[in-house]
């Protein structure tokens, strides 16, 4: 194992921590709060162990595919550190004084879950709310694809890191060099950030407010800093991040090829085509079985569609509390919990594309069975699906379910009822933020007990990395 | 396809249920009911049919592996065939006049699952009662493994057939022909219920309880004859029954292999010790965690054991509304439903074996991505999981899933509440009976709208017969 490598790309973590921080500080000086002091002795610690570990850059900073075990490690433990050293300034402020609360409420926030320990979120100060929303923003796109994007230490083969961050079970590279395709993808992601906080204050959205709303689309995070979520803006507003989320939802591959002109290959992606289909179908079902609940068609299908992308997207904002709605809208929503967002995108869940290729697998099992001797070739994007792609799909769905189970059980050990154990399960390792019962959009997690807390950091860091990088870390102990 | 071998097989099928209902006709002879007089209609009806069927014997009674359409299609059909025929006495009667009702009540009879509409069973005949927990004794083994052991028509290579209704990733045969392996099955099987109403009755129970109650134990059914189910029996009987249940939940291999005395390899079997432990350490965690509901130490272990054996072999019975239980209990008899009972059994679930496979497929993968150059085998029983394993378990998970969560947005539109809904797919799909709230131990099924009922319908069959059989009958229209 390359320890010096993993030693490596902690500092320029935390280097990039330090950087990071920076913008919270100056939003809170700039609206003369005192949280900024908070912030100053975290950056000074992160820069100072920052550098000394990347002072001495390791002879050999490629990974290959055979080290898959030193890249999937490393990712884990960056995400573990960004969750802790992100948790200070909470901690040392006094604003979420509990170090579980503070790591929970942080790994909510890198992980782009969305999930809140917060009791009156309007109570924090606009510093802390800056950098709990930012902290999506971060996550979304990941870290190591950033630091492959500006840090020197990566060579230019390092794919297998891209790949170990990246969701879904496809990663593509655009160019052939990782360090070009990881500088497009941000470049996209912040350009498509940029345009949605602009549209969000030509429609009178507060800045502050269309910022951190804008963080919290573009990693499909949810944090807001309403007590309402976004129930109280103007059906506008809501609509625009409506489809900014959807949008954050698709692959961003489908972006660089629109940018490069190649049109009928972007739209002509399947996944792009199915993941459209059902966010419309959902939004039709919910609008015609909850419609009693709102003023009127238009009122109803603005909400249904909010909700509908707020939730395949993984994001988790919402504008009504949906726990109220018919069983049968309520039961679509979880259904869209499991599926989430497009593969590539920063959205969570199982991703369309899984979905798509399991359903088309077990078409293509049923075909072997009953006629073994005329099968035809099964496709997803005109590529036939082989049998390692549905045994590494099926293999997933065991893992997920694995800690799925191990989730519920432990959280009913709070002897909550048993849809809020499964929908907070849910919530968690999908990354979405809000489920039913106790832990619906006008409910919280911070009932909860520190071992369900932890639990559910597992499961959102778990869900985020896609679970091999933080099972690595209990394969290690047994590895010889 | 061989139509003319469907119609024979269809035509035994038929002439067995008449043989099967002269049993609960001699019962309402015995009990001096009238209810024997609508057996006569559908015994003489489905022998006129069944003989005219089986006159003529086809030209070819083998199916082949790559008939593996016209099997599961026979086996499907069969099934129904046995559903709506089983019901007919039920209508006629007047005893379950409502077509859906009469239908759900006896596919989840044959089905092996107990989910009843009734409200009050113990206000039914002695007749349809025996009938109806008859059904789970003929479903249970299976109808096609009988017609394999007894009808002359079958040749000696018929796997495919015995493969097809038999439950588990894998079927092994006894001795290498299928008829003599039906017998032996069938043999085990009837002297073990034998055993199970002689001690019974030694303990005091009534015969006719005693019969009944064996019946839903050997097929892991669970319909009773009482409102309370088994609550009010004494502990010895509920002990002898949850003993029984866990014995029907066992592989019939491993009764073979002790018959034969090849007890290592009886005893050496990997399900069965997973199978027992899984079972050990829920009863315990549910003794510890609902103790407050019972009597002392011993009270408790007996109800948590009784639960745990009735629910992982999937039969449902109940000494006990679980429904009021902790959370945690309950996450515990939610997982059980899932897990289900060993393959080769009569029990239906996943199977136990499946998710040996599975998590042992999760370790595999996570081995071949971290260390791709120092790969073991992973073994299952001694012999190695092949990718081919991995991936049709996988995609069994996959069916199983897009059946479930279909289920859960139809039932829903019922309105009942998410957990409702959930179990009740649970329920059925996994062969259970009983579920949460509304189809708590102390509820039932009779509320739901019918197209819920048709849908659950749906589910018993999809799930006793492994999802493959039932999806060729919707493959076929499709099939050029």
């Amino acid at each position: 194992m390359n320890y010096s490598m993993i030693f490596y790309l902690i500092g320029w973590t935390l280097n990039a921590m330090a950087g990071f921080m920076t913008l919270p500080l100056f939003v809170s000086l700039y609206y003369g709060e005192s949280s900024y002091l908070y912030f100053i002795p975290v950056i000074a610690v992160s820069l100072v162990l920052g550098i000394s570990l990347v002072h001495k850059k390791p002879k050999n900073t490629v990974f290959y595919a055979r080290e898959g075990f030193t890249s999937f490690t490393s990712v884990a433990l960056i995400w573990i550190v960004l969750s802790i050293v992100g948790s200070l300034p909470f901690i040392i402020s006094g604003e979420i004084p509990h170090f579980v609360d503070a790591v929970f409420e942080t790994a909510s926030g890198f992980t782009t879950t969305g999930s809140s320990i917060l009791v009156n979120v309007e109570k924090m100060s606009r510093g802390m709310q800056f950098w709990r929303s930012f902290t999506h923003w971060i996550g979304g796109m990941g870290v190591l694809v950033l630091l492959l994007a500006i840090v020197p230490l990566v060579g230019g083969h390092n794919f297998q890191l891209m790949k170990a961050e990246s969701p879904g079970p496809a990663v593509s590279k655009f160019v052939p060099k990782i360090k070009k395709s990881a500088a497009i993808l941000y470049a996209i992601y912040i350009a498509m950030t940029v345009i949605q906080i602009i549209l969000l204050v030509i429609f009178k959205m507060p800045v502050f407010d269309a910022v951190v709303t804008a963080f919290g689309s573009a990693g499909t995070g949810g944090f807001g800093i309403k007590v309402d979520s976004m129930a109280s803006y103007s059906w506008q507003i809501q609509l625009i991040t409506g489809i900014f989320m959807m949008l954050f939802g698709v692959n961003f591959t489908v972006y660089y090829l629109i940018l490069t002109k190649k049109f009928r290959q972007a739209f002509g992606s399947e996944e792009l085509r199915v993941y459209i289909l059902i966010i419309a179908l959902s939004t039709l079902a919910i609008t015609f079985d909850a419609g009693e609940y709102f003023n009127g068609f238009g009122e109803t299908l603005n909400h249904a569609f909010f909700q509908v992308s707020s939730i395949i997207t993984t994001t988790g904002f919402a504008t009504f509390d949906f726990n109220v709605w018919p069983t049968f809208s309520k039961s679509i929503i979880v259904l869209l919990m499991f599926i989430g967002a497009s593969a590539g995108s920063t959205g969570g869940g199982l991703k369309v594309s899984r979905i798509i290729i399991l359903t088309k697998s077990v078409y293509r099992e049923l075909q072997r069975t009953l006629r073994p001797r005329s099968v035809k070739k099964v496709r997803f994007d005109k590529k036939p699906i082989t049998d390692d792609t549905v045994r590494s799909v099926g293999v997933y769905l065991a893992a997920y379910f694995l800690v799925f189970s191990l989730s519920v059980l432990v959280l009913s050990l709070d002897n909550f009822d048993f849809t809020t154990s499964f929908t907070a399960t849910a919530a968690t390792i999908n990354n979405i933020g809000p489920g039913l019962e106790v832990v619906g959009p006008a409910g919280g997690f911070s009932e909860f007990s520190d071992l369900s807390k932890i639990m559910m950091i597992f499961n959102m860091l778990a869900g985020r990395l896609e679970f091999y990088p933080i099972f690595s870390l209990f394969y290690l102990p047994f590895k010889r």
